[in-house]
């Protein structure tokens, strides 16, 4: 475990060994110089404040320094330079590199040039591994995840964390629910691969319906954007709203995730309710982010 | 004393303590190991390279550890979620949350939903209680500051700046001179607050008048947008310049200070004379935010 | 050497001393807490990410805290104040400032109102000291300078690190070969106090005429706004373009640098041959950038 680039790359024996990291320094089993001499860059080619803060949160935490590279800069770094020149060049100043990337298969790129580890902080449609790595925590730090009924609930085409929420959740055994608005279902081939690697994958036409069956609730942002006019994704929208009502009847154990920002996809009435646990999963990336960094540059 | 939100929550004995305690950092009587495994979160949606210079430095110089938002991510927070909710997420990650924001009331609001302390760094119009204690600590620095006269120049109808110093002020036994331009004086209700907390409060046509019988006197900024036209401005502007001239018979220990940055109000000539206090006063903004930094993670 | 301002304050000694202090510094001789408690002011008033990383990150390896102003904020303090004022402020906060300024004569402005040393890291068409320093280093690492032949290819009229460094090498008995475009040759009276100083300057009409005989080829980049329009551009930059074909038959120890970041100069099948050495030259940053943030607040 070198560079931190797709969920794709891990086994499940990979992913336990980072939980059961995670855990540890989520307990306070650390010495807070164990990357007392140590230095990553976070290079950020688009802003994405809470993931950079969170990985600057866990190098402190480790002793460690970071230097930043914010949007801005980093606009101007991509019309002065290739990407792989930027990462030989930071490579020479670094022991780690955190990379967000607007394109698709940036981190991947990276990796290739980088004389030190890179951890995928996010490339495009692509891949957010620590993001998974989180969900997954949160998760586990409840209940076991294997064999547990997992709802993925909002735009499931063009969401990357869902999809690679439920690749790794496919290793431990999960039925997955989905349910998407039309014309934002989960695409083909991804429910066939979840499928050929063993996932029981259950459409639901509503929340409504699947919600009583639920241990996890992973709601996601449905954008704006994909739709024709405002009134059709108000329209949308307000149908896959998270509020109190819905939530009569639901398992006592049922966890209700959101990747964060929100916007409007929970009722914040649902904050006071015991299923609420996004701002736990947000508090969670410190962990996790930790154990990475940790990992590639022990 | 958890959060520091506004001046007016602090009794006379709250404001000595946290002088005392400034001073005492001041000195160096403190080991610089003192918040060694602390984090504090500069949260700024708005640019103030000032107060976010100084609160890293503080934090630096007790050990401690920064992670930065600045404006252009900040803007970028706030089209995506509330200030209640990025205040959720990023209590799960520091241990305390320094806030900027252009909202009167963003800090107040700020602390309801932390987990951790919150520092108010200046919220629009309203409150900016460091700034206040570093102003109260430069004349504590030279002078005791019961009984003395204190003389306020500038825009007294918008500055907060002013508002809140004068405020402190009146636990002191100050006698406030107050000399504005016509349509800037301070505003009837906070004249008679202060004049109900005891506050003698006299108003003057210009500086000449007040300035010799003046222990401190306090220069604000007059802005341009509150003028029709650049002319009525410049009129008004420079009718309310300190340069040298105005300084002869004023009394040795006169102190001139301002909070910066200046654009015109004190001549630059007036910097070689020993009545310029201001620089030493932006020093002071160091000693003061070690001090609360300090008493909020301590 | 208190303030690092321009490669002209240098004797050769004080040259070879730095060099000398960067290679220990290089070789791991240091202690990680040599600047613990110190604290640099990173003001950078444009943007310049390589310069600003590489100073973070030798602050970082010496155990002392960077404060960073970025560019955005840079430019609103431009709004608010003099430069003066801004230095005098931050000299109350910092041990150190390090500044990049559009306008030449900045850092020198700069040095007579800080109250700490200044160090210039670029002050628009003036200097960049630090850049050269790292240029010289790594020729020494790999061959004493006294003696060799050093080409300067590209835009030698505008190009102040081509400047920087010939002025430098004429300390250490360089043999100079200029290559450039009609139009951006070397100015005449940099040529004349190059040649007073008793270095040979030889102009060569072509890179292939040069090489040859070069034991460093420092490419630098041609900026199409020099040209009327794209055409007489592309002509000329296709024909100032090191390729894998120049190269044969060259020194066995020719070193190609580039002050980075480049945009076609050097095409990147070269970066695949010994001679590249670009990416060696901006680790070098590192040393160096450690040596000097050393020597100022030692």
């Amino acid at each position: 475990m070198y560079h931190i680039i797709s969920i794709r790359d891990f086994e499940r024996s990979d992913l336990d060994y980072l939980l059961d990291r995670a855990a540890e320094f989520d307990t306070g089993k650390y010495r807070s110089g164990m990357l007392d001499d140590k230095l990553v860059a976070l290079l950020f080619f688009e802003p994405s404040t809470r993931t950079r803060m969170s990985f600057a949160t866990a190098m402190a935490r480790l002793g460690g320094r970071s230097i930043s590279v914010d949007s801005v800069e980093a606009s101007s770094i991509v019309k002065g330079e290739t990407l792989a020149d930027t990462i030989r060049v930071v490579s020479g100043y670094a022991d780690a590199i955190v990379l967000r990337h607007p394109k698709e298969g940036a981190a991947r790129l990276a990796s290739e040039f980088a004389s030190v580890p890179v951890i995928n902080a996010g490339d495009g449609a692509g891949q957010h591994p620590s993001q998974t790595l989180l969900d997954l925590y949160t998760i586990r730090q409840s209940m076991p995840i294997d064999g547990i009924d997992v709802g993925l609930l909002g735009d499931l085409r063009y969401g990357r964390t869902a999809h690679s929420l439920a690749l790794a959740l496919s290793l431990y055994g999960v039925t997955l629910h989905t349910i998407a608005p039309r014309g934002l279902e989960m695409p083909a081939n991804i429910a066939l691969e979840l499928r050929e690697r063993g996932m029981e994958v259950v459409e639901h036409p509503n929340v409504e319906e699947a919600i009583k069956d639920l241990d996890v609730l992973y709601v996601t942002r449905i954008q704006r954007e994909r739709f024709p006019d405002s009134a059709s994704y108000y329209n949308v929208a307000s149908s896959y709203r998270i509020a109190p009502d819905l939530l009569t009847g639901v398992k006592d154990r049922l966890m209700i995730l959101h990747p964060l920002p929100r916007a409007g996809e929970i009722d914040s009435a649902v904050d006071r309710t015991p299923y609420a646990r996004y701002f736990e999963q947000a508090k969670n990336g410190v962990p996790i982010r930790m154990a990475l960094l940790h990992e590639v540059m022990k």
